[in-house]
């Protein structure tokens, strides 16, 4: 699988490497797990960020919690109106992202409309209060440093930073390994925001089939923004995409049988 | 990944490795390639069979090609109309997957409207004409003796076995990692076919994102059968389903951007 290594490093918070790989590209491996490859990160940020910032009707106010590589930043850029701010909390991730990885992260961090932060995303969003639209957090699954990313504080935390018609957005993990987790991130949502909700896209190179993400929503109801609506603002994005489109929308929140059930 | 080795086997067309794993229970591997587990044939099986069934009208002979292992011919046998020729290649295949795998087959080689011939597919079918309602080509990938599946001749020969309003599906590989695969399955059988669709699913330990069936047509446009007359022919099948339900059969279509410009 992998090629070359092309950097690693033992930081404050994770072990981090940088390798080239076969089937991928380059990639960005943190603690020994896949973040990020050249060849399929576009999956990954376009669904993140384009499923959020196109059922809210006008996004200004965009926070990023972890989102060190840039990828969802880059995706985020597209919406005009968007003001970014991305709170990492490894400064190295940064750093080395835009050295090894430019074809992700580009000149992204150097963007006007973009503002970043080092520091504790947990301790941050404590002190926001309706302060954003939209909140994504892109973090590593539940171990380590990001674990308190998934505790039922932080998610009440959210609730209290976004504004009256504000969106959140968590990374959840993979379909079949992962149930348990993506159960726990539901139910903790469902406690504060009326409307949770989760939705499918496909990351090859997580090597698990399905990978999820969990929608929470203070006042929309994702469910009835219509094909037309999103037609109309995807048209407005100032760019591309390779995996989302607006009928991909609408299908990732189709769910498989199993976790319909797991999740009612 | 693999905790024990149960039984392996070199017979006249492949080497056969049954064994334990970790994550996904007791597997199939032919040629060192992941064919089935019990933990997640449910998917692909659901998947090959409920998607073309439902489509046509009232599906009465089925021919499954390859599919030794039983797990689509226990899928089919849940449409009580139905009658279904298996042809398998190697006599091992069943053979062993009824010793080693029961959880997937069960008793459903022996069930009275299933009828199973040891012989090649390829020479089967060059010898029907207008015999079956539904053709599902459950192969291995295109080396070895799968190769002349995947030709242009075989597809021809789908077609002239196939009944004025029959569907035709095969397994087509993965999404990311065999695109040119993909390409040609679907422009050889675009010769033949007015009706040529791709439909995606997940299947967790293939290890590669999403995964791809093609569908071929003769008559009915499968995109133009509605979401009501899905659910009728649904909810008349004898039997509970994992990952297949009306609203993952419709979405299970709508392909990303860029699969949809490769196959334009």
């Amino acid at each position: 699988l992998i090629k070359k290594k092309v950097y690693s490093k033992k930081s404050e918070f994770q072990d981090i490497l940088i390798c080239d790989s076969f089937a991928y590209g380059r990639m960005l491996l943190l603690d020994g797990l896949t973040q990020v490859t050249e060849a399929d990160e576009f999956i990954y940020h376009e669904m993140i960020v384009h499923v959020p910032l196109i059922i809210h009707k006008n996004p200004r106010k965009i926070l990023i919690i972890g989102g060190g590589d840039g990828g969802a930043l880059k995706q985020s850029l597209l919406h005009k109106s968007a003001e970014i701010t991305v709170v990492e909390i490894d400064k190295e991730v940064p750093f080395l992202c835009q050295k090894y990885l430019p074809k992700i992260c580009g000149q992204v961090f150097k963007n006007k409309r973009a503002k970043i932060i080092i520091g504790d995303g947990f301790k941050f969003i404590k002190e926001c209060k309706q302060a954003f639209d939209i909140i994504i957090v892109d973090s590593c699954d539940p171990i380590g440093p990001a674990k308190k990313l998934f505790s039922q504080e932080f998610y009440q935390n959210v609730f209290q930073a976004l504004k009256d018609d504000g969106l959140a957005v968590y990374q959840s993990g993979s379909l079949f390994a992962q149930c348990q987790e993506i159960k726990q991130i539901f139910f903790r949502n469902k406690k504060f925001f009326p409307f949770v909700n989760i939705y499918l896209l496909d990351v090859p190179s997580y090597g698990e089939g399905a990978y999820v993400f969990t929608l929470a929503s203070k006042k929309i109801n994702p469910l009835k923004v219509s094909l037309n609506q999103i037609r109309n603002k995807f048209n407005k994005i100032s760019g591309k995409t390779k995996y989302y489109n607006p009928e991909v929308h609408l299908a990732s929140f189709v769910l498989p049988q199993f976790i319909k059930e797991h999740l009612s």
